[in-house]
């Protein structure tokens, strides 16, 4: 990549541009929900709760596992591509930590918007994660085809269409669910994965860098996965209601997600002229049974139901991966 | 390996069969527990509970840890023999993915089956972990030596045999305890872990491969071991009894495991001719302390008492390891 | 290292008779504190509180957090220097291992004597991780050049002054902070990681061995510096008050960390003269989002206020490592 002067100085403005307007667009908009105010403690006495109701402890250890799934796991999935190992998680923190405060505040003006301010609180916190989930799977799609600074210009552009996306189904769809649930937030997480795992699939299958991926960047591309997959359960139930929905919607990724990583060993296994794996069809098919099972996982599918979403998501994934030229099929 | 067209379809017709089998087990057999199914609601009214005294919130946290262990912990663990470093990760992913649903039906009818049905929660996940966990050890010792059908088949009867073992233990020679306690569940564990362990590691001894142990699998087996190391405290605390019983096996094990570290630098220093330090031994025993604290970790042993488990569990564990040629010896 | 016979017992001893010290150190002085002892029960009866109530669980995720920052983030952080990358790992292993139970003794002494005993509780281990972390950072500024023996004599010294210094801060000088915040305790820690950050800086600048840095190394040490970015708000809310207060510190740091992301990519682009990034710079200036706005986490600051000090913080700290030689600047 030739840099002239000019060029030099793109990504430095680009990024001090993008993060003064953060700045001052946190200054205007953003103030603590009341979970997070020194007020809580007159809300506490109010509602006579203890501290441990705080929103807080019934999100945390979600948060911080889906958190770990975007820096970590999505970062590490991508070195597979072993030319661009470093880019690619470096490049992936990048455009993430972007993301999540374009993400804070697009979600907050179309949801979290009461009187003058947005409330942030730890749910905040998660949504943005969910959708700069989507940003990161794009990313996979350009790898090493494009700038950081188009990177940033990219996540933008796809935070700012998922949000609407999002309000378009929430608000002017009455697509409202009952309990206030996950089911239509993740609708559109999903929508975007759908969208862009389908252009970063064929990416990489068309991308000559694949052959050279070796032992080591394998490896480096299993801790990837293997973070996804462990944390898909915390991914799935982060927002959902407090109680048995939170509870079932981990039990239902967990069995979805076992089931996914056996159907696609087979299908790999028989696709493969000398019955071999193919790591990359492990990797795109376990996770599968997570984003298959996403917008029901807080209903009563029962386990067996949720064996029977993986079973048939690691299927077809895999089948549509190998056969598909044009496009992979993400169910 | 020579695949004709034969054993081509051994592998997915495996998968396949296994996962169906689990479809239709799970379908007749596994319900949501209490805390998971919407009539949660009722005995949370019944009981005047908040949604914070759901099981989930007390055992989650803990779970995310012991599941990383199994699938971050054992996988990376078993990447110093470097030939099979990819295998390694692989192949306990698939063995574990496997291993857990077996494991939820095996415990569940054993222990939690109730009517005609065994009611799933977290617990059961993370019992289901606990198991799982010991073959992955087992499959530590026939690393290189077999293929993916043989490991299905060998976690298929360990798990088994694991489940019926500590039926055994907890229901027919009565060795309950008070608490409702761990201590019967870890017995099995430990159990499945220590005859493991002695066919691992002699077969770690005489392996070609492990002179070809080179740098990066190094460091790539210290992800193993620093996740596992990381979170024992939450495999030996995560499903003690809520409250004291919990908090104190965690302090219990973390002693342990800190003590276990010094003696075993000690002692694998002190056998080296150059004083130099074995990084097998550092993994072997550094563990050791997390394995000899378990079964009584949520007992009153005070720190000093885990301390003193852990000086023990380091030392011998070096010296076994060096001098029992025959086979190590995990206290 | 030539190593002679005497030289060759050095470690083995040092490690057995420090090991022997804490297990009689810690049966003179420490015990449970109540939330992890059987007197619990008595405790929560008197007062009505649900085993929700447990310290324990406002603390475990938040522990294990920071417990994983200092084995896995320090530990990988510092594998940039390739011809270390076990060492690096493995004496950070060693030396955490003893440091943590030293600093359970030090600060124990220091803040929380109550007759003749000293009571141990989670916060008790949060703590010692806190005082562990920096001595993790001293050890990067001697890297390669120390032997484990001086690492372990660094280590009992640096605990020592941590300790003492935060008596000095926190009990003479009387700077007492209402509500038993962080705010003093934490204090103690940036002192430490500003001293020793840079010398470690420098350091690294002046290593030959720097250039030797490889494309694995850097995804090594980019595990390190994910760890320590993600978890970061676990760290800087681990200890403070329950409820809003534990909440705010978590955002603070959540919208710190992501500015210092931009800036310190901006300063890193625009200083070199091609344009590109310096992974070092990445590393470093990252995370002084984390360190800048830890004392205050807890604090009112707004999301906007917390987003201004990680834009500074990665604007000087990029700037200073790269235009001060004599030694580079963590806010």
């Amino acid at each position: 990549m030739a840099w002239n002067t000019n060029l030099h100085w793109r990504l430095p403005i680009t990024c001090l541009v993008l993060q003064a307007a953060m700045v001052v667009l946190f200054g205007v908009f953003v103030r603590y929900d009341i979970h997070a105010d020194v007020h809580w403690w007159y809300e506490r006495n109010r509602k006579n709760l203890s501290n441990m109701e705080n929103e807080f402890y019934y999100r945390y250890p979600s948060f911080q596992d889906v958190h770990a799934m975007v820096f970590v796991g999505f970062g590490f999935l991508m070195t597979f591509l072993q030319r661009y190992g470093f880019g690619a998680v470096g490049f992936n923190f990048l455009l993430a930590a972007f993301g999540i405060q374009w993400a804070l505040l697009m979600q907050g003006w179309l949801h979290h918007f009461e009187g003058k301010h947005i409330y942030l609180g730890i749910e905040g916190l998660i949504n943005a994660d969910f959708c700069v989930a989507s940003s990161c799977v794009a990313f996979g799609a350009v790898l090493g085809k494009v700038s950081p600074v188009q990177l940033l210009i990219m996540t933008f552009f796809q935070v700012t269409l998922f949000s609407v996306n999002e309000y378009i189904v929430l608000n002017l769809l009455k697509a409202k669910d009952a309990g206030g649930s996950m089911t239509i937030h993740t609708f559109g997480a999903y929508f975007g994965l759908t969208v862009t795992w389908i252009l970063y699939r064929r990416n990489l299958e068309q991308s000559k860098q694949r052959q050279s991926s070796v032992y080591h960047s394998d490896l480096f591309a299993m801790i990837g996965t293997l973070f996804l997959w462990m944390y898909w359960p915390s991914f799935n139930s982060a927002i959902s209601n407090h109680g048995d929905s939170q509870h079932r919607a981990v039990l239902n990724t967990y069995c979805s997600l076992a089931a996914s990583v056996l159907t696609s060993v087979a299908v790999s296994s028989a696709v493969h002229k000398r019955g071999k794996l193919d790591m990359v069809h492990i990797q795109n098919a376990t996770l599968a049974g997570g984003v298959g099972v996403g917008t029901a996982a807080e209903m009563m599918l029962m386990p067996y139901g949720a064996l029977i979403v993986g079973f048939f998501c690691g299927l077809f994934s895999t089948l549509g991966f190998v056969y598909l030229t044009v496009a992979s099929w993400v169910p």
